[in-house]
């Protein structure tokens, strides 16, 4: 048994990790905690997530004292602020805790990338080097190896699973830049109480056009330039990625199918349609990403889809966990 | 043409209300007004509520004084909090101005409800004597004499137009109290951010049991004790309430039809259903109350909807200046 | 390991049971089966149920020979039309099956109903009988003995869970009857094209009013007469009773608590709120029913929330066959 | 006064043009009419579309004979299946009708193109010919003198406007083509029962890739080729489409910001974005077109909104009604 902390459980995809981690067989879940200032300090988790009632009544414990949470503690998960988790982070490491950072704070090598995307400096490059980034179905070996894993974001994902298998069998002309349409629910914001997130105001809206800090990420990671759209949808789980890509010449549907079924056929958290393409609803409450395509003549249109508390985060830090402890992958996932 | 102000444009019945009284061929709107300390001061209203763009653009004021404001105003709307109208008021008033107040402020002549139910002690119990409940289709000839117009909560105006014609009528045994279940979409809430609110939280669950200020507003306009359960439900708009009553013995569904139509039949804004009862739909969007009706030996279940932000606020606010003017009682409405 | 047999597994409770049962270590799915006629004979389950993509990707076989389906067969599922389960069950307990019946066709000891509520005829009177209801927390000794359980309906399972504790301690003031007030997600009326729940259709609506079939299926079981009104609502899945009682003079809140208490405190699928009442959101996509209620004077709310497909029909068959086989009585539900 | 008939008055767009149309001053609805094959004959309008009662109880007409519903008919409005308007509109044009045909038989001047993506031969090749393409804001001049007006696909609308500026300025570099991404509501579907549009089933879905027929629509109109990938979404009403282009080495967002404006500041019914982009609640029950749009170096995203039901359908045909006969463009619709 793995004595395991997170922090940040009071979020949507803390809640969902937590749930996930209380019935894991090789996990006891020693403390919740959240930020010392958390106006949710003291609350019993059901309390904020009540279909946990009964499940899960731990109380949310402030976190006043990283290095004293630290103690008797061997994974931390980190459902937290970015910076929170760039702040945090390095105590836990210090006192050998295994770290699974579902942040932004350590995705990207690149220290600049912080400043202009995530609005501070960042301090620890060496953990920054040292991270591995936990897309777990390319990303196995590095991760039985890390003790810090930067789970991916939510977006980047199921852009990365549908343009990865692509990419390294170089079918895709990237004269023309792939094009990511992807579509959020609003969980994909936090939980927290603002005007874009009101039930009356939510409505079907592109936003941070150009901007968007995921952009990069999914650039970075597959080592192509990309057109990332992200758009908020109104339903509250999931995310929906339409990708338009030109193929190299000559390049057949069949070659895509195979690159798609060489990545993918052991790996039991990736679906993939070989007619058709997936809907939304196939995945959410569920810790795949499917994946489907079509091509017509040098137009290759691949659509991914997850739940983007689960796959985009939770599911993927605990499918993170079972790798890098030699569980079965989908442990407690399915 | 009257010169009109409508002080709480920003909000969601302030904004239908501007709408309605932008296309009124009597009303001139003069200026729209926020209170000082709103971080909407300085906005346009339509970028706030983006389906009023090129419609009506005009900015949102701040309120700072209000005898100034009153100038070479005829006619006030008041679409704000309670406690704000509660203390505005007078000052419109004593200028002359007519003034449709959409708050809770001046609905029952009992200064104590006001301490129990809205939380602030009631300064003005002359105004309290002198406002007219404006409940439209039962009130028009004191709502033609009214300087002060107290404009129906949402909740209410449905439960009264679907109880008073059994009530005044008398077929109701009132030994059992009539049971008021409502649902009401999240506008209800008003134009805030909250977690209450926020999309992820929304589902369908009562609140305010047995505690609900609209309760004690119902009980003292109809003269009967109720029941009421309001439930926050998982749409934007719109109010439906199922309304369980006894009949008195011997009272048929023939004489609730003929209740019911003796009230309204020359009514513009109450449709009566002569079969079944009607869905939320029916009047989304619209200023229409509809009302509907089964009965099954001595127990009737009466069923109304409305849109909560037009017959549960602006439109019935432009009804009552329709009657207080002698405009016809639809005007801009339909 | 028992044999099991899941005829009209292509429902929305049909999948759900499925799911449960594929996961179940007792429990080997042996076959899923649609009527001949089904449209959806031949395809794979996760055709219709996308989510099930890997996980149950069984077919759907026509059920044209009933007794040659039942050989080997230790335990069948029937999620099939009222009608149908009439039709099939006797062949399968003629065959020594254990049944699990989600349908109304074996619910209520009254052939009568059938012809009214049902417009069939009952043809099986003995097995009426014979027949157990399976409203698992009252009923688990008769579950134990039983070979034909009929597991209770949607609405009804959340009113009885409410209402039994405080007839049965004789709380309630029935001269006036107990008022229910339901809503339930469009997933209620099956999987099928109708414009009734077709998407731009759906808007929350009173039906059925004096006149579904759960009415009497509830007054039959709890032994009291009730007002029941069924309601749409929008959204896919849920139901949430609000239930409004008259207390006998001198009951208190601590009592109406002590009765919940007594009744559920050892039943793990009954959750209760010791303050305020539950939202539909605590147990959607769950096995559980929630109960919380208020009281003032001789007046008693109560709420009760369940996930129609499963505490509602799947789960709670599943229940049944826990208690009925000895196994945990949570076994896969959790 | 322009005596009018509406065929297909019972779907979406036909309930929504019949609204219009019976509010606009110069219009007098002669008849509403629906295949003599339809389950709606005989019903009133507002038996099917509830808000419509007491604003058009008019009765759903069988349209059995042609010839003799022309008689006295100065416009006819088709919103009926794309055969039958092909099948009907030649007797209405013979009888001297003013025809505006909200489906897709005359859409498109080449008759190969209805055999591929319409399934039918069609047999109206000079009819084709004679057809005007009511594209309001870019075919005024032609709709003035045009009998048949093939009011444009709910996709094509918006599609156009945002991008038809665009082309017009020889802003864009097409060796890339053009990708239009759009998530259209359920309404968009149309009115019947129907599986993929059952509220349990409906998710956000592409669908119709690289095939969809409004594809060659819009590519046809424009003149250049593009990629077209439609989306269920899950919400009744409203288009939004987020266009990515490559524009030519040089143009700046300047250049698009001025060909925007060239092309409407003087049409009502496109309202444009100088910062951001429009939301989908921007329109929903407006007979709008909403653009916006940005620029990163040689890359374009330009976001479009419009109600499908209104700029994509019966709005536009009452605009094209406006300019047809001279009327203010946008009587009736605002």
């Amino acid at each position: 048994m793995l004595n395991t902390l997170i922090v940040g459980a009071s979020g949507y995809a803390g809640a969902e990790l937590t749930a996930y981690l209380n019935r894991h067989p090789h996990m006891n879940i020693t403390a919740l905690a959240v930020s010392a200032q958390s106006a949710d300090a003291g609350k019993l988790l059901s309390d904020l997530h009540p279909q946990l009632k009964g499940i899960v009544d731990l109380p949310l414990q402030p976190l006043t004292d990283v290095a004293k949470a630290a103690q008797g503690i061997d994974v931390v998960f980190l459902a937290t602020a970015h910076e929170v988790s760039h702040d945090i982070a390095p105590a836990f490491l210090a006192a050998g805790c295994v770290v699974f950072d579902l942040s932004g704070a350590f995705r990207v090598q690149d220290a600049g990338f912080y400043s202009q995307y995530y609005g501070f400096a960042h301090q620890h490059g060496a953990l920054l080097e040292q991270a591995v980034y936990g897309l777990a179905e390319w990303q196995s070996d590095k991760i039985k190896q890390a003790q810090l894993i930067a789970v991916p974001g939510c977006y980047p994902t199921a852009a990365q699973l549908a343009l990865k298998p692509l990419i390294e069998k170089q079918l895709l002309n990237l004269d023309q830049w792939p094009v990511i349409n992807a579509t959020s629910g609003v969980s994909g914001a936090g939980r927290k109480a603002s005007m874009t997130t009101s039930f009356c105001e939510v409505s079907l809206q592109p936003y941070g056009i150009f901007t968007h800090r995921h952009q990069p990420e999914i650039a970075a990671h597959l080592g192509v330039p990309v057109i990332f759209t992200p758009h908020l949808g109104n339903f509250p789980r999931g995310i929906l990625e339409t990708i338009t890509c030109r193929l190299k010449a000559g390049v057949t549907a069949q070659d895509v199918a195979a690159a798609y079924h060489a990545a993918y056929d052991d790996k039991p958290l990736v679906r993939l349609y070989d007619q058709g393409v997936p809907a939304l609803k196939a995945v959410v409450g569920l810790p795949f990403c499917d994946i489907g395509f079509a091509v017509q003549g040098e137009h290759l249109i691949a659509v991914a889809v997850e739940d983007n508390l689960l796959k985009g985060a939770a599911a993927q830090a605990v499918q993170c966990l079972n790798i890098r402890f030699g569980f079965p992958e989908t442990q407690s996932l399915l």
